[in-house]
């Protein structure tokens, strides 16, 4: 059991982590962080029994493990205000969701005042904030912890018994592996999903048509993953801006030769990648990375 | 109520109509034609009343109307076959996808021997064949009823009462119209998801990464679309293929807007875009064009 556990930032994923860490106990003194009074208010409400505190200088000395799950924008200006006040001994993690210029620029800024081992849970939502979150988001889910030169050994195992506690398939990589394939993963699919929705707002306001009233024919699930917290993910895609653009380049390179064959009609070619995608879908419900159920189980 | 009502082609949309005709007692005798034994077999096990035909000739010119569920790349053999026995009285109408390609052959093979008036139900799955129908499948789901020169009214009106007893909400546009909207809230959503799997699937051979288990990140939800019936949706982009041209050409000129903004690290545009995003999903969701629970309800 962790001793003293601070969780500073309380949104979808931070109030996750506590709702998670308390019901299985997994610490036994919670104290959180969270500059929203709305996000805080909404924390206090759950009736989890923990410490709010406003002034992180003045325990972060005494915590066993801290974990970030604000935006990644706001780590340094953190790391920066409790730096000099850090034992050396405590295990900080975090939950974002790029990690090669995230951590050249925690190790920065850090300077070897804590233990920092970074985690991604493949976990979340389009909602954000306090009310969304869930004891059971990380169950049955991927967490990555990332590997780096000359790792605390005795940490890491920390950390990976944390996660998985919390109900997570552990993983360990180094972070650009971990960025070159989240980058596929997520960051391009999420890209093209803001892209394609504001493609068509711009084509219905061009054309003069209400087309988004027809939105149930497939434009409609691209809205959804298009509607997540926009400075998270104005985050990852800055971050990891290198390997998503050579995702971009390979995407678009692939659009621009699946629309040449439209054009040519070619029959053979075009059965076969649709085809082709079928198949990943199968795989990916065999792997437990989606449910089975016909349109989600939409209707 | 209609006296004797065909359904060609008794797949997932085919069967749906079967199903809600029956239940909602649209139409008195119910003829069903598929090629496949298979679906046939699985049909009978419905218990519907109905009867199964195997020679569309000898009983077309009976018919009060004549629903095409088939892929559209069929219209044509069958229309062949069966256009001298069929009475000039006879509402034909189909399920398709795109209009202003497959009308023009319609008209051309059809030659005015039957009333044809096209159809669209907007409701669907990435499932096949007629386990999967549904009488519910067409409820509270715009049908778009093409409208072209010199239309019969009275038909049309029948054609109209049709679709609103299956349950849905009907919109009358013509052919040209319907073929710009749904190149951008269909076909070019339909042809991004496969792109983007397949894109995904050669970067894990190349990178020799399994990346594919790590898609709960967002690419999941792409695959399910990509997951969808290979003949139909050639059919859609082959027939399609100028509107979705231009639709791609706008979609890839504005994620390279994105990309260079990105590497410029333009925070007020890319916030901006994700903001703008945000927003169209609050709409859809406000024209009830899809279910307003996180993850679609999944988790």
């Amino acid at each position: 059991m962790i001793k003293n556990f601070l969780i500073i930032g309380c949104g979808l994923i931070g109030s996750s982590v506590l709702r998670s860490v308390a019901k299985n106990k997994i610490a036994k003194n919670i104290f959180i962080f969270d500059k929203s009074k709305k996000n805080l208010s909404k924390i206090q409400k759950l009736k989890i029994p923990l410490k709010i505190t406003n002034n992180l200088n003045s325990i972060v000395s005494n915590m066993d493990m801290i974990i970030f799950c604000t935006p990644m924008s706001e780590y340094e200006k953190i790391i920066l205000k409790i730096k000099d006040s850090l034992s050396t001994d405590t295990l900080i993690t975090d939950v974002g969701s790029t990690k090669e210029n995230s951590l050249k620029k925690i190790r920065k800024t850090l300077k070897k005042k804590a233990v920092w081992i970074s985690s991604h849970p493949i976990a979340g939502s389009e909602v954000s904030g306090p009310d969304h979150g869930s004891a059971k988001l990380f169950l049955n889910r991927w967490c990555i912890i990332i590997k780096e030169k000359n790792m605390n050994y005795k940490k890491i195992k920390i950390l990976v018994k944390f996660w998985k506690r919390l109900g997570s398939k552990v993983l360990i990589m180094d972070e650009k592996k971990h960025d070159v394939i989240f980058s596929m993963t997520s960051h391009l699919p999420h890209l093209i999903a803001y892209n394609l929705i504001n493609t068509a707002s711009d084509f219905e306001k061009k054309k003069k048509y209400n087309l988004i009233q027809y939105s149930a024919g497939g434009l409609r699930d691209f809205s959804r993953i298009a509607a997540s917290n926009e400075i998270m993910w104005r985050d990852i895609f800055f971050s990891n801006r290198s390997n998503l653009s050579n995702s971009i380049d390979l995407f678009i390179k692939n659009l621009k030769f699946l629309k040449k064959n439209i054009k040519l009609r070619n029959n053979k070619l075009i059965l076969k990648k649709l085809i082709k995608a079928k198949k990943i879908r199968k795989k990916i419900i065999q792997l437990k990375q989606d449910i089975d159920k016909p349109d989600f189980g939409r209707n």
